[in-house]
């Protein structure tokens, strides 16, 4: 089937024919309140994905690293975002890049939810969790602490 | 030196750092009305640029097509695009997909601008714009003829 070239929003920040899928497959209870929907895929032969995550209001992410980088923009909402040691203050129309290999979190911290558009390889690794030794590092910076949900 | 994590929206659609740029570096009468910003590019190894384009009202882009194909998502406003041989209405957050090979115009023709994000390959073709021919066969179609801006 041809792919369509006008896929129109029918809801706020829903589409035509996209699905709202779980964050992750697998479940899990290191996130929370949080949909994917694949707005670009393999049919588009960038050889990238383009992604829309919505995080309800006091919902995280995953704190995660990988190989693969994320190239993110903010397009609902407000949050907060740890990149590396960092954590950064979100507005509609942010950017943030997540470099490889770098521990982040995105988190819809300001009592509204926070939706971000995040570009990724198709191909790519599995996203690696922090062990003991690595959380402890990351812990200790206070505000990065306080900020975690792990 | 290494990319910032965080791009910070300093005006509507306006960036901390990023320019606002020519629609098209040789200029032209083909387009009217349309400025370029890169939001992600090759710091970010992704083999995609993501551009922002803005169309003011009235304006339009080239009419063209080329090899590379173009994941757009409307960001701001509303306008129309051809893809084709059909002319879409376009609201805020629609998805468009130009495949490759695909004659294409975007316009902003609702009295506002038409602010849209275009996922495009690093290494691309150069576009083709129609020859008399080409434009033969697109005027042929009533509705597509009073759309083309050339």
């Amino acid at each position: 089937m041809t792919p369509k070239t006008h896929i129109s929003q029918t809801l706020p920040f829903r589409w035509q024919d996209i699905p709202v899928l779980a964050y992750k497959e697998d479940g899990g209870t290191h996130f929370k309140g949080i949909t994917r929907q694949v707005l670009f895929d393999e049919d588009d032969k960038l050889g990238v994905q383009l992604r829309y995550f919505e995080i309800a209001p006091e919902g995280h992410s995953t704190l995660e690293r990988h190989d693969h980088a994320h190239c993110v923009m903010v397009v609902k909402g407000r949050g907060q975002a740890l990149v590396g040691s960092e954590i950064h203050a979100l507005g509609t129309n942010d950017l943030v890049r997540v470099p490889p290999n770098t521990w982040h979190q995105f988190r819809a911290t300001a009592g509204e939810p926070l939706g971000f558009l995040c570009l990724v390889s198709r191909e790519r690794d599995k996203p690696e969790r922090p062990g003991a030794a690595a959380l402890a590092i990351l812990r200790a910076d206070p505000q990065v602490s306080s900020f975690l949900r792990v």
